[in-house]
């Protein structure tokens, strides 16, 4: 199981492009043919942020016009938009490789519970940045939560809460138990919540990539999660002068660093988790580390790994 | 195999709003768990005018703020998003009848052929209007090809070349053939072409979603592809005061009223068309009919039906 990271699909700084975005994909996909290669199944995961940060601005911008959608509908567009350039991308990178298989990617929900305390307590900026005037009519008039951020300007904030089941996992098993390369649970899949009459509907709120990436990745029964971002390792007191890179770490271990609060919120902190989780379900080990550095930290000369023993 | 028009998601005139299109698909899914109950398997391909008109307009509107996407990724986010609403709405109407079953959608690319004739002249009309001035601009900086539509203004338009293969088609079968409820092809796929070192890449183009369904309704080797419209029946003389609707036709009828020009391009046409092709490859009937009548359509007491022999 491996989970993309945004950096896979565009960094931070670069033009938006199809064009460049292609031109990403393309290099993420080469690099993962070399798991297939060297023999490993895969479903594939990615973050949707600048992305679906796009579709959301084109839908406030053009909403004198025309309907904006809301933003379990425009998570949607975004998981057919980047499967559509990944099962693309690695359907051409395998082909050069003399590899032919399925690709596919699915459209995904990923349940969550309305009684999660993330939806009373909504943490989680997306879109744009608004000046205070903006902020009043899109309060009273869209019913946003919208926080000050970093002195920016106001930002819509929506909650992050727990992923719980993912809709479509008896398929996304099937397909890849039957040997097809699968991509799902985009973004970390469509929020959705079951109602009273036991219909699933989908909710305005953001969930954690790489807590869904683990979810599969258990039910799935895959021996390795990687989680490929923008870092080389996972690092104590990082970003200080005294920081130290993991190269491995235990259970035990990722929980006290985990508690000692050496890992960002949103960032290093649910990967770790992650890590935690899939190893105590029975995974064999989590790996993190760069895009680059994929199959050497799957052998263990790069990246963090996490074993449930040293 | 189900084709859905694009008036099972949203009728011409009304609001384009996501509630209204979660109502109008939830009404389309309710009619279709019926099949569902009856005991047929079913694959459901889905137009996408509407949707991706707006996903366009929403680029054009924004396009000095945000990089405008090529229409192929926007017919894949249009997949995204309509899928979406398909997939949770078969499943919360099916489990309403007490079935519980997996329902996916699939990410598709149709190929084409980059040498089909349609490409040497553009001829569908999509996204918005625009005066002669901003036509100019058009034309001159995205290198659109434009045409004044009806006397309304000028619009871009684009080919619509013959589907030649459904990339994703060996997964869909697999699926459905293990009892998963498929949606796929919607908007008939994002047309692909093949390039010289043989990788895929997309083209600004439409491709018929009916000769798709067809396409994919054989290769599965499905017993009936129904294709639901707004009309009720298959006209001769459609909407002359001598019209008369079709209750069955074999093949030699349809091809004969084919030639006599009695079905218009872009709509009856090719649906008579993708009828002739799906009987001619061994599937039991076509029928066309309009989404209210799909059951009673099926048995022969609604729509028009297309064998090989009456």
């Amino acid at each position: 199981m491996v989970a993309l990271g945004g950096n896979a699909i565009l960094k931070s700084g670069e033009k938006g492009t199809a064009e460049k975005q292609f031109e990403n994909v393309g290099r993420t996909c080469r690099r993962l043919v070399k798991l297939v290669v060297d023999g490993y199944g895969l479903i594939i995961t990615h973050g949707n942020g600048p992305q679906v940060g796009d579709i959301l601005l084109k839908n406030e911008l053009s909403r004198n016009v025309l309907f904006p959608m809301p933003l379990d509908v425009c998570g949607a567009q975004s998981q057919g938009m980047i499967g559509y350039m990944l099962q693309q991308s690695m359907r051409n990178e395998l082909k050069k490789v003399g590899k032919e298989m399925p690709v596919v990617s699915l459209v995904t929900q990923t349940l969550v519970d309305e009684s999660d305390e993330a939806f009373r307590n909504p943490t989680k900026p997306i879109g744009s940045f608004y000046d205070s005037s903006e902020m009043e009519v899109l309060r009273k008039e869209r019913g946003w939560q919208m926080v000050d951020d970093s002195g920016r300007g106001y930002r819509r904030v929506v909650s992050s809460p727990e992923p719980r089941d993912i809709v479509e996992r008896k398929a996304i098993k099937r397909l890849f138990e039957s040997g097809v390369l699968v991509i799902a649970a985009g973004g970390g899949g469509v929020p959705t919540v079951v109602g009273e009459d036991g219909s699933l509907r989908g909710v305005e709120a953001v969930i954690d990539k790489d807590l869904v990436a683990q979810m599969l990745a258990s039910y799935v029964k895959a021996d390795f999660l990687l989680m490929l971002t923008d870092v080389k390792k996972v690092f104590l007191n990082y970003g200080k002068p005294d920081q130290v890179a993991i190269d491995r770490m235990n259970i035990a271990e990722a929980r006290r660093y985990l508690r000692e609060g050496h890992f960002a919120p949103g960032s290093m902190r649910p990967k770790v988790k992650a890590a935690i989780r899939f190893v105590e379900a029975g995974g064999e080990k989590t790996v993190i580390c760069s895009l680059e550095k994929a199959v050497e930290a799957l052998e263990g000369s790069a990246g963090t790994t996490i074993q449930k023993e040293n």
